[in-house]
């Protein structure tokens, strides 16, 4: 049986569908998107990629399989899926994921498209499994999506302990053994055995550690923004979006400097605009909170104009309000299935903890940062305290 | 410079006081002291002992104090704490902590006594260090205790990653590092700079998720229990406490193996005995909870003579409710200090998760499980379903 | 199926034979074994013990069998042996073995008595195997011996690995994973597949770095022979040898710190004896490298009466000089199976490294160390250079 | 003082000249330079980048010169030439440096020009350092230019450890805080202090094994190979060679995609030409082992005329006989300064393993396989045996 090493999980044994899946190119292009795109900038060791963080999360899955009992066909199709789960991300993953979105009406996760017709879904059908079913999985369908794309799925257990790996933050060093073992599959759903409210827990306070050190750290997020915007900009210049979502990291990269250059070259030099605003749920007017994407642009464009800069030189990020998803993954306590927010205290706390992370960025070059700072205090309504010194 | 291997700090350079003080017959003695008691009847690899331990407050401290950026005299001093903090343990460590302090009337951390007039104080004298104020350190006195024993102490910041190397429990592997160096000292108080409120609480998070996993397993619980009985009886039989109190733990689990034998061969060959009760704080009465030790040995013989076991084959273990001292760390929070309690709604969420957690124990040998659990619901007053299946 | 948490491997399941066998008496006395004897004085964290050992054999064997495709009734012998492979030790493990020998003329490989009649051995029958099979197959017998006691070996794998996390020592960390995947079963012999000389270079490799570093560390040699010195001095003065053989650590530290006091606290206390001599096998005469048991005595007392200390302050340590048991393992190489030492130029250069490394040691306390050195040089026909300072 | 998070190293703490180093365009290009260039397509998890190891390297050498008691003015030369290291390579490293040796006559350490007038030099200026010594420094000059590169250097200590954990294959975890501890700078030679023979072994020792199973694995290599003729087919194209020393991986990876698409989009996928010949020492001719850059480009042709198949379909892949630069490396042994080779026996047999394992590669498009191979062993004159299956 084919293996691979992996500096997670050691060896990584192929069974005969996931090794040819492994030598397609929409596979292999996994090896040239990172992990976690901009996060290099803050913690240099990340330079991971979505191609092992694959394999990885096939692995958990096979193994997780193992321990529920479940074999044959539907084992094999869960497997295909957990393989292929991310190879519908554009370049630079979650952060190219709004535009792409926007533009095409089509998530990451939604690969029907993708699997109809390509190399990898004929690899599929020589192996007997039907590519739309794998699809359908990746989108969390059926009892058993919930392994791959669910509260309680093998994609989180990987990324986690991956990413403290390769960053060097331990905090995401979860105990992937025992949640794997823990699993059950009771009533068509998958849940966590009795006396496992706390390996649920330790799920989602090892996730909400990593958000606030590394997932969401300001620079990453200035980063990120600034990659959007630029994605952005090449795709209104007239690069087609299907061409965009094909491309990898390194494609983009290129595009970017040699087509937006003054944001291509500040991403690629770690020259990145500083912090205007940076300012808490609670001093951000609900409207504000919930800016569309339209209504960003134009207040983008008068902060500029009232600052006196170029338009592109002002990027308002307003990130989405925190959900804890892993909140409704379901726990057995006494018998009884519920979900974790009922059975624990610490799921409303960390809910709080998220709101209170919340930041509203408003970025800026480092030279008009002061100007930047003051116009968007008047446009956006905010008080003079979230001005970023 | 000497140096020694350790697994958890990698090489961790002694200073000449510390390399004197690490041959002393008191600090060898720590050899012997395993730094987990009986959790290593659950986690077999976890037989690491309070003299590495040691070592690892010693190396944390100093590199705390480099980056204070606290010199001279007083770091001395704050050192030679570190490395000295546990050698007032007994056998066993905190298992038989409150057996020696109903005893003697003193607590691990109180070592002047030991230090007056001991190899270790003369080692002191000799290189101009005073021991009582080493003594004082160590019991948390001046503002550098704090360091060795406070909330923000490098004593946790150790045991937490010993302990996940050594039994493989994750959860532990804080970022020790960054805590090291984001300690600050202000207004005599050490306090955990800006925008480390998560920082904080990934120390919470990390003893939350070690006590119910591993420090408060239930098997070691038992275990635990049985030896704290067996002690007792040690000394009640005539064992002077002084002596016991300077015991190693090979010395004491040949003394139970020879003179409580009943208790002794089974804690060495892990026969223990099974929860006849396992119950929640809400269906406890409040004034068990309570119980005193005495009342405790009292309700003990009743329930046994009810069920008609020897009175030594019946234990109760009614863990003090819980505390969140780490709730109580500094940290400076929009340039003004704040308690974390204030700073975080996670510790009130902790706090009731600790409650959530407390179980109070009733213990029995398997044979006589059954009868110690229906006397022990009559005699503690305790609803029908906290008996343990 | 039981899974027991371990800080190598992760999760081992256990077989519910395995699960029966870890419960008995014979098996959880290996909890009271140190893996590595002396190290520890030397490498405080390495307290890990031959219970957590055993367990990984257990576990590596299993994988190993998976991989070979080897099953049922066979398979159950080899994994019982491999769990129960070190139950023959006597208290300090290889510390005592030639003691032991002496006296009874048994290696702690043998342990055919030991399984007949015990609890081990009736719990191998309860579960339909048969103990004298499983005892030898841990003596190396059968085709399948060789991976429970043999050139490839899952022992060894597991000990380099285990102990290198347990030290700090890095040499050991092999790579497991890859031996016991490459592992084959050719015409009765256990060999490496072809492509893996330098796989098997590996294990020899990391065993002579760890040899030099850790298990042949001149401290631990002092201390060791001065446990052995102790023990032996103990059943002379009465301890029956079938008695002696059954402890654990723990007992005889508190019998050598009773009955053997001067040697039995040294070694608790660590106050060890140096070395007067440390000679390399250049400097020796041929006899007195192979000096015998009673001609030792002989010449050690008549250092002592020579030097005018007492005769037992005087140790003479002259270990077996090396021979590299890997060097015979099997590797494919061009189709063809061959020794190791055929296949590899390092096989030739480690066996004269080790050469190079052998040093006879004479010990006595510091005090005495001028004049023991003297009178060695004259008794054993030394070199004046052998002398250490 | 800044401090970067490393996977490897934990927090690094940059001084200020070595944060403003970082910040320079210069180095900034090094987050875009894999560390092991093609490794990745076996290794799927390395894609660290010689951004993170130069961090490494200057972090050893901080630690180095602090325990060699070396300071001012010097020290910080070579801090600064630590973290500068690698700023000369060009895309993909090592990969690519013969091609610009020959076409520049520059050897990556040869950073003189790159440092004059630079925004790297300036730097270095304001701060009162001498950019010339630094790049003499880099260059291997000067008593401490060793530390950096020469024998017992701090980059090969950094870039074993760093492939190892990125790689998952465990030989390169050398003791480096012991190596780092051990060097003395005796009569102007770095050495390794007395009793560290076997220190310096297990540096060559674990480079020769990551060599055999990680840097020089067969696909890796012909990755490699097909790199070089698809990077020199585009400076033949008129890419001036000045511009394309300047290119980051991503860079490269584009413009061989878009101009050299037969090569460039194969690597990108992974599609990689195979072995067609796979030969030892013994089995090459001496002149084809010698073969220089034009008459392997001649014979190329040649096979590729008698095989049919288009010139560039061609490959021959000879690399350089086996040196051991760390044999020369310096060891006190009873008191005299000793080359490692004279002091160790390993070398020798090192050379001879390194010798056995050297191949040459003739490689080809999988269908034009047996006719190349065919051709090879005519043009090459080699014996059949060494046509690969």
């Amino acid at each position: 049986m084919t293996a691979v090493k992996d500096s997670v999980h050691d060896y990584i044994s192929l069974d005969p569908v996931a090794a040819d899946l492994v030598d397609t190119p929409e596979f292999q292009r996994l090896r040239h998107i990172k992990q976690l795109s901009t996060v290099r900038l803050v913690y240099p060791s990340a330079s991971h990629t979505r191609f092992e963080h694959s394999l990885g999360v096939y692995h958990l899955a096979s193994r997780a399989l193992s321990h529920l009992g479940i074999e044959g066909e539907e084992a094999a199709h869960v497997r295909a899926a957990a393989l292929l789960h991310d190879i519908g991300h554009g370049p630079y993953g979650h952060q190219t994921e709004d535009l792409i979105r926007r533009r095409t009406g089509r998530d990451h996760d939604e690969i029907h498209d993708l699997l109809d017709g390509s190399v990898v879904g004929e690899t599929l059908e020589t192996h007997g499994l039907d590519p739309m079913h794998v699809a359908d999985i990746v989108d969390g369908g059926g009892g058993l999506g919930q392994l791959v794309s669910g509260e309680l799925d093998v994609d989180r257990m990987d990324y986690l302990v991956r990413d403290a790996h390769h960053t060097g933050v331990p905090y995401g060093t979860i105990d992937h053994g025992r949640l794997v073992r823990q699993l059950r599959y009771r009533d068509g759903q998958l849940v966590l055995a009795e006396g496992n409210v706390q390996t649920a827990e330790s799920l989602l306070l090892a996730r909400a550690l990593m958000n606030g050190t590394v997932y969401r750290h300001h620079t990453s997020r200035i980063a990120g923004a600034m990659l959007e915007r630029a994605s952005e900009r090449l795709v209104d210049d007239g690069l087609p979006i299907e061409e965009f979502v094909r491309m990898a990291d390194h494609d983009l990269l290129v595009a970017l400097g040699e087509r937006v250059p003054d944001l291509g070259k500040r991403i690629e030099r770690r020259t990145l605009y500083k912090r205007a605003i940076w300012a808490p749920l609670s001093a951000v007017p609900a409207d504000v909170v919930e800016l569309g994407h339209d209504e960003t642009r134009a207040a983008e464009r008068e902060i500029a104009e009232i600052s006196d800069v170029a338009p592109e030189k002002v990027i308002i990020d307003a990130p989405p309000t925190p959900r804890i998803k892993e909140s409704r993954s379901r726990v057995v306590v006494d018998g009884v299935v519920q979900r974790l927010e009922s059975a624990s205290e610490l799921v409303g706390a960390l809910r709080a903890t998220e709101r209170a992370q919340w930041r509203l960025g408003v970025y800026a070059p480092e030279v008009a940062r002061d100007e930047v700072a003051a116009a968007a205090v008047d446009v956006l309504d905010l008080p003079m305290h979230v001005v970023s010194q």
